[in-house]
């Protein structure tokens, strides 16, 4: 499994492709998009569109996930944030790939086992999972490494528990549905 | 000058093309995009932009307005219009069309000459602006149109106030750059 993790920001976007074969994950490329503060903001969307087409079709992920965050300190700040967040996702689904959204709970908890961990902690735990030889830069990219971590840990669950239930209706000559 | 006007939305977002030669405004088309409720996000995102392209596409306007707009009632409707409104400033920039933004009160102001006038206020006035024999349906095309005819009226403003500049210059031999 191939997946770009995508932590959107009006000023920083960071980026994280990780293969994973359920038991490894490996990274692939990560990074971030820094928009250029004097551009009018449709340039700046039009720049980051481009960036993750690029990245999209050089790396051909399977799936990209982002995250589901809508509490910052204000109207403006969130309107900016969703007007980045709309232009990765109109991207993906213009290339067809499946848009995955993860709460930051539910990512800090997937990376480090506590939902409520510093941004620090993320950035150890994407280090040792990705057995790299330092902490990836800038945090932009880690949070966007964790996203995908997040992802991969989620769906190994699913289908785990998927396997189970299969068992169980199999054994018990059951119906799953 | 060709303009078109869309009011984003999460559910509808209304457009609306209006040709104005500063002294007269026709309308040119407008209507509303109905997302599908049942379709997730990222595909209702697609469906803007396919619908918002064609417009382009078929009616070339020179210039996009849209709604500077982000006091809403909470965090996550808020999240929801930008991604919408990121999702269509990405659509006119990847057309090369330039995106101007009106806060409600400049739109108000320049359709009705009140900056706190009521939704019908504006649709009549709309109405009674562009010569037609019904108001424009649904009140989302309205707003889309409301924002067309703020940009006209806002730029042909401009241009009296530039010329008014270059005249008083010309008279007094002064220089205005």
């Amino acid at each position: 499994m191939r997946v770009l993790g995508i932590d959107c920001g009006s000023q920083i976007t960071g980026f994280g492709i990780i293969d994973s074969d359920e038991q490894r994950h490996r990274l692939v490329i990560s990074g971030a998009i820094r928009l250029q503060p004097r551009k009018c903001f449709s340039e700046k969307l039009l720049d980051i569109h481009r960036e993750v087409d690029q990245l999209i079709t050089t790396y051909g992920p399977q799936i990209v996930a982002v995250e589901d965050q809508f509490y910052l300190s204000n109207f403006k700040s969130v309107l900016k944030l969703g007007q980045v967040k709309g232009a990765v996702i109109l991207t993906a689904a213009r290339a067809g790939i499946p848009i995955v959204e993860y709460s930051p709970l539910e990512i800090k908890s997937a990376v480090t086992g506590y939902g409520r961990a510093e941004k620090s902690q993320v950035q150890t735990m994407v280090e040792k999972l990705l057995r790299l030889a330092a902490p990836p830069e800038p945090l932009d990219a880690s949070d966007a490494l964790a996203l995908a971590i997040c992802h991969i840990h989620t769906s190994a669950t699913q289908i785990r528990m998927q396997k189970a239930v299969l068992a169980a209706t199999s054994r018990h000559g059951g119906d799953s549905c």
